[in-house]
């Protein structure tokens, strides 16, 4: 596989009503979507940087993955997403090459994007995500 | 300020060797520089993700940050580095936002840059750098 490029960077806050200011107003970014994942259980806000989006995640469930991220480690960046050309083949690939896939094939994520999970354990710590656009082909 | 792009994800790992082989060979990626910046008692390798740098950190010093953070919460995403058009201006109105500032003026970083770290504490738990290139003027 080769990504294209760094399609988001996942963030854990406590509060999009609290974070969003900062990013707006101190960064200077644009919050230009907020969307609920219910499969993810979370609600996300979007900003773009560039090519890469900012996706901020707050928990809409004590018993979530953000939830419980953010009670062992603080708020923080969560996960790093590559856009990449073909999903399936990108995750053949990975799981030939030994990487523990957290999705053994893609599932719908935020923005309507194709998206899978690596496992962290393989990835030299970090979550690592797969995203596919199939609208965009 | 608005940050034009990411300019760089920093990945602490414990040993570039172990790590590079997993972002070239099974990422897809390719690292075209290893640096020490004796100042941050880090060895840094870099590949290129559309406009994005991975930053692989690996400590040079047992007391060093990368160290004990890798000692703290494991190996993982470490901090996130926006590119700025002029970071001295961006720092005094971070400053006068009440974001707390790790470096109140700029210091040199791997690849020549001007850079300065925010404090996570007022950044919703991001270790957060401003770069700028100025040999880029």
């Amino acid at each position: 596989m080769k990504p294209t490029h760094i399609e988001h960077i996942g963030i854990a806050v406590s509060s999009l009503e609290e974070a969003i200011p900062y990013y707006e107003m101190v960064l200077g970014l644009k919050c230009y979507s907020i969307e609920e994942v219910a499969d993810q259980k979370v609600r996300t806000a979007f900003f773009m940087v560039g090519q890469t989006k900012i996706e901020l995640l707050e928990s809409t469930d004590p018993e979530g993955t953000i939830s419980k991220f953010i009670e062992k480690r603080g708020e923080g960046i969560h996960h790093l997403a590559f856009a990449v050309g073909n999903i399936e083949e990108s995750l053949s690939e990975l799981s030939l090459a030994g990487v523990k896939l957290i999705d053994q094939s893609p599932r719908k994520g935020a923005e309507g994007l194709s998206i899978a999970f690596l496992h962290p354990k393989s990835t030299f710590g970090v979550l690592t995500e797969l995203c596919e656009d199939k609208n965009k082909k």
